[in-house]
């Protein structure tokens, strides 16, 4: 036996959801497990820092292992985790798990997925989880057995340096799942997207709602695909943003 | 001559920044300026989304354009103009001058290039501007001339779909300034990024800071080096964030 692992959880639910303790469940048998998650709901924040106020730590002692809230972001979280509250760098960063589906181009606004993209920034293999219902009381029996299993493999054999993966996981039964699939990001993006409303006043204002426009509804290797045939879908994702293909392109761009 | 193009401006630094004012000045040459941006600056927010609270549009006759203020992030300005606010899609997004660096893995956090992620993820030619200069009186004359070529550029030629630039400025002067460079992103991360404060109650709060740390400094294709020596660094940048080699590597795990 090896020396036993450190696995650090955040979320951007926050520190109470539902999804993290389900997370720390999975994830106990694997190693020693801190959880450093926002002390608030924190959807949407993307991989967004806080510059504008100082941030606090909280230490909550709970549930057998060592738990800390912050009022900050997801990304703030893991920062806070690697430069001040762990002693040693965690073997592997998990995120979620998210009330609600981060597949496609959801990534992109996804706190959960910013917190997995600061940890592979950092160099730590990192994963978000992410399950297919937004029920706060939703079911996480299948969701922790596909983490724990996505996990284990991920501490066995590591992941290429800065390289992260995005699991999203069927809101169906382990029964029902079909398996496990390595896929691409699926191109969509969100469209209609507010709700236009008059206050008491007289005066607009909007929410954010909308809904999400898949461009390739039939395309067998994406993850949008593999979630609607009931498989765990897992995407590689890099924090190395360059299109190399537009680089050579652009080149000869006679600026 | 064809049809006027509608240019679309938005940044992170807030409508009253210096730097969108530059960039609606060497925008305005090109086509119908309409300015989108933040009521309240929003530096570090990435691409962030509003789900809490519901925004609001505040219209401005100034300067002689159109422009609207968003009590939201960058992202949600872009969001807002697309579907709320502009009668047609525009042919072009620009989102800056941002008012510091947005190279590297700053990208990750930057809301001026959040804002051009979304333009891209909506099928819009989108560029983000920065100057490497954080004072808010900073002068923005070079890099008004090198946004408006770049600018005009992209205009003539499109970019692929879902591809935007990641432009960064170097701050010297006009002359100093050796050329364009397209450039791929420099791995590298932020360290040591608090200061640990004590309160007047003797309580512990953190201040995020930090210094950039380059993993690969000799490495004269990526736009840290271009930066360095004194030229304007172009990233082209995607939306996809599948990594494919690592998509074909853990294929063969045996989940």
């Amino acid at each position: 036996m090896g020396k036993e692992k450190l696995i650090l959880i955040t979320n951007d639910d926050g520190i109470d959801a539902k999804g993290i303790k389900a997370l720390a469940e999975a994830m106990a048998p694997l190693g020693r497990i801190v959880v450093i998650a926002p002390k608030e709901p924190q959807s949407g924040m993307s991989q967004a820092i806080t510059v504008k106020h100082p941030l606090r730590v909280k230490k909550i002692n709970l549930n057998g292992y060592d738990q800390y809230a912050i009022n900050g972001t997801p990304t703030d979280c893991v920062k806070l985790g690697f430069n001040q509250i762990l002693d040693q760098k965690p073997d592997l960063l998990v995120s979620g798990i998210n009330h609600g589906s981060n597949s496609s181009t959801s990534i992109m606004y996804s706190g959960t997925l910013g917190a997995a993209l600061e940890g592979c920034l950092n160099g730590i293999p990192s994963i978000g989880f992410s399950l297919i219902s937004f029920d706060a009381d939703a079911d996480f029996s299948a969701a922790i057995t596909f983490s724990r299993r996505i996990a284990a493999m991920v501490l066995e054999n590591g992941l290429p340096m800065h390289i992260g993966l995005n699991v999203n996981i069927p809101y169906i039964s382990e029964k029902e799942i079909k398996g496990i699939r390595v896929c691409r990001q699926t191109m969509g993006f969100w469209q209609e997207e507010f709700e236009h409303r008059i206050d008491p006043a007289g005066k607009d204002y909007y929410w954010l709602t909308g809904q999400f426009y898949n461009h390739e509804p039939n395309a067998e290797d994406t993850d949008e695909w593999a979630l609607e045939h009931n498989y765990v879908a897992i995407v590689p994702i890099r924090t190395d943003m360059t299109c190399y293909s537009t680089l050579e392109l652009i080149k000869n761009w006679n600026f």
